[in-house]
């Protein structure tokens, strides 16, 4: 979870308070963070009894309550729309601390899909599904959202990707408009290989460099950010 | 070093030729690309006499030349301007997987100056100055570029900050435009002080959510490429 403080525009230090990921549904008035959670709560951070505590579902549903006895007491609940983002489609990276490092940015920056993506130069694995959960909830606590990413165990192929899908490409046009677009492709180390995806379609480059893997899905999320608002 | 494929628009597969960072001044006819370098061609990427080799001095200088006998015979070379990008200040991460990630993101994304921030709440350290060295070596590598970005060891105040500084906070306006910023701060991961930059500064914010430091020093490098192109 996250304790870190928010800070207003004018550098003020509103919150401390911190923020769970409890998975629903919520059916009683008082909700079990877990175990570790807990211990983390009462000793880490030093919660006591009475202290104020943020919770999500990470399905939109957004609340404040307190802190009772280990178990978080539900106070003021709201539901928060599901950011409008594009689906991110990436090749999963050849090393694992760089796809760790991707799930965790695409989740801080309010990337709600990401799925992997085969392609001919692809030499990297999908990363466990449990991990990937864990870098999730984790995101979602550190960002202090009301939606954790969703991310697909099995690989998509470019051929299946949605009509207006934008590929990532050191040589494509920069693109300002995020806006409307379904999804973003992003290549492996490799690269693309030829004729792998449609001619016609859109290509976005993000640099005047070759990006590894995760630097474009990275930006790209950036950029989506910048647009959806 | 990189010899990653460089793909182009159509998918076609265009470079193979590995890049080199060889510092100046080159006073010969053949530079020596070191021995780590030479063992890694030779025996890792199996280059051969008269395989072409892309090379730089990370000060704008770049050249392609040939592999002989463990040297790169040098070949047609030019000047790329340094590309206009604000300076980064960034206080430094706590943990040092993060800020070497910072680091190697910023270099890729074409940064040219990071400069450590002293802040009220930071408790991260300044990486050491041969690991920044060689993040930014290899960052240089592996994105082809000309130029390597300078990490100045020291921190700077907040205070000594150039006039138009823009904040990252997050709730400062969503600010397209970075043209013309001559650096953009982003503080610690337990937020600005109360009072920490001027009142009416410019602030910024890249996502709805909480940002980690090197999320938001890596999103300010994303959005200063859209503007300088």
């Amino acid at each position: 979870m996250s304790s870190r403080r928010v800070a207003s525009a004018a550098g003020s230090d509103v919150s401390h308070i911190p923020h769970l990921l409890i998975p629903g549904p919520w059916d009683d008035a008082a909700l079990e963070p877990g175990h570790d959670a807990s211990h983390h709560l009462t000793r880490v951070l030093r919660r006591r009894d009475g202290d104020p505590i943020s919770y999500t579902d990470g399905r939109g549903r957004l609340g404040t309550g307190r802190l009772e006895r280990g178990a978080v007491v539900r106070g003021n609940e709201v539901s928060i729309p599901r950011p409008a983002m594009p689906v991110l489609a990436v090749a999963p990276p050849t090393h694992k601390d760089r796809t760790r490092f991707l799930i965790e940015k695409l989740a801080e920056l309010g990337v709600q899909e990401l799925r992997w993506l085969r392609t001919r130069f692809g030499e990297g694995r999908v990363p466990a599904a449990d991990k990937v959960e864990a870098w999730c909830r984790s995101a979602v606590e550190q960002s202090r959202s009301a939606w954790m990413m969703v991310v697909r165990h099995d690989l998509v192929d470019v051929g299946d990707l949605p009509e207006g899908t934008v590929f990532a490409d050191r040589s494509g046009r920069e693109c300002g408009a995020l806006a409307g677009v379904p999804c973003v492709a992003v290549g492996p180390e490799g690269g693309w290989a030829v004729g792998e995806f449609p001619v016609g379609a859109h290509t976005l480059a993000f640099a005047s460099g070759v990006l590894r893997v995760e630097t474009a899905a990275i930006a790209a999320a950036v950029l989506a950010n910048r647009i959806v608002g």
